[in-house]
């Protein structure tokens, strides 16, 4: 039976057009392609289980208009549970635009109206039970500290993605999560240590509850276990469009560790499905196969232990 | 009884986002301010007829989908008359994303499929005949061709609104006009000349059966009748978004010209308009009532004759 992963933050309705390079200042820019789809970091994150063969809950909030039916509806059509969506009178629903250019670079401008994530959906450690792991994202960081806190009680995998966000958000988050995975902007934010060993050493000896992982793109992830410091280097590809790709590996990670996998394996499948993802136009909807991912996981290097 | 002008183009669902500074390459960039609203060019133009007191029909082309649905109903509610409007099955509807920065300045994103202006629908001489005037912009050329041959032979003012465009589709509409108003690029596109004046004078010679007008922003208006070369200073603002400021001018210019005034009136509520747009953020939505426009009239400097 497949797993089901809670997954709880981000849900947008996305434009994304595809320029041959990204705009400097004031003008025009003629997109060659556009295409628009729901989606955001847990949205994204629990449509990469779906792919993978797991299930996924999704928990975002979304405003009572045309932009936030259609946000759910993309959203169920994708396989993913919506049921247990909020959603909130008065409140423009969460809208971003994203150029992608022709090197894979993309530039996003999102708008989340604050209203959407003021109140916060009753948890109960019951329903928390029910899942076989827990990802969140920054963006509903109210209701992530709620649902990782039951996670830890029920003793199932208590997963964070740690991007960008006000630093005391990412800390409140961080102190709590039995696993991080940092996008690199968002660890290099709360640290000094400019190597990317470094850098990964120092988040873990801050978050020793935790095991701490840092995606670095191309140049694969870090994590530390113990006290061992391990690197995974990236599938290597063509990067047509890394836009959902941090979430590609959130989602894998999560679903991996539910699956009872160990971190290096768990690391493996994030790093394949992020890879392979960014090989295709269009947000999330390039998330690949389990079938596509295990076939590239053979040709993905092993991971190395660079310290102690 | 209030004048009645034809639209004919561009429509299209904006989503405008409101930046501290535009971006320059990759990327994530907050807006603190967002609206969405349904305007183009023509659209544009026809909602500031509305607001100055005059009858607006758009002839314009959307999708079979939520985005054309919410374009037409946008417009409708705006009071502009969309009851002619072309549905195309199975092509997405325009829409694009503008940012516009805290000085004014704005980048926009358009995306326009092509299959929107592959046909045109029937135009019929009794049809135009029905209208004081014609306003035609640059985007569904084909249609705009057959308006602008139509208002010529029904006796009514042909206008053009002369915008960025490959230079075959300006010109083959610029021949027809008989009246024009040139973008500062799309008449930098069509000449060699540098200095305003002669920009100017040499279009005007280009396009001998039409009153050439070339608009220069805050920089004011420059246009040829006969064989005088005038000049409209701008009413000076603080500019909060200068988005659709072109298009408050052409609908003022061509409200104007239907109500019977002369080229020097209708250039001055064009500039006067189109000033007092630019100091609202929204886009179209910032449009001038005409009691507000007669006000700025008063401010307005004088225009001078620069030649011979």
């Amino acid at each position: 039976m497949s797993k089901r992963i809670l997954c709880v933050g981000a849900a947008v309705l996305d434009t994304i057009f595809r320029v041959r390079a990204l705009p400097s200042g004031e003008g025009k820019i003629l997109p060659y392609e556009m295409v628009q789809v729901a989606e955001g970091m847990a949205s994204s994150a629990a449509y990469a289980i779906v792919r993978l063969g797991g299930s996924a809950t999704l928990l975002g909030s979304v405003g009572d208009d045309d932009t936030g039916r259609r946000i759910c509806d993309d959203l169920a059509q994708a396989g993913i549970d919506t049921s247990a969506m909020s959603v909130v009178a008065g409140a423009p629903s969460a809208l971003s635009t994203i150029l992608v250019d022709d090197r894979g670079d993309r530039l996003i401008v999102p708008f989340y109206d604050t209203r959407l994530h003021h109140t916060i959906p009753q948890i109960s450690d019951e329903m928390i039970a029910g899942f076989d792991a827990v990802l969140v994202d920054v963006r509903w960081a109210k209701l992530a500290r709620e649902v990782l806190r039951a996670a830890r009680r029920a003793g199932i995998p208590a997963i964070l993605d740690g991007d960008v966000a006000p630093s005391e958000t990412l800390l409140s988050l961080a102190e709590i999560a039995d696993h991080i995975i940092f996008s690199e902007p968002a660890a290099r934010s709360l640290t000094e240590a400019r190597a990317q060993a470094d850098l990964v050493q120092e988040l873990a000896e801050r978050f020793p509850q935790a095991m701490v992982c840092v995606t670095f793109g191309p140049a694969g992830a870090f994590w530390m276990e113990g006290t061992q410091l391990h690197h995974q280097p990236a599938l290597q590809v063509r990067a047509v469009d890394t836009l959902a790709a941090g979430d590609a590996f959130h989602g894998a990670y999560a679903l991996a560790v539910a699956e009872g996998l160990g971190t290096a394996d768990a690391v493996r499948l994030g790093s394949v499905t992020a890879a392979l993802k960014c090989t295709v136009f269009g947000g999330r909807t390039g998330m690949p196969l389990r079938i596509e991912a295990d076939k590239a996981l053979q040709q993905l290097p092993s991971s190395s232990v660079l310290r102690p």
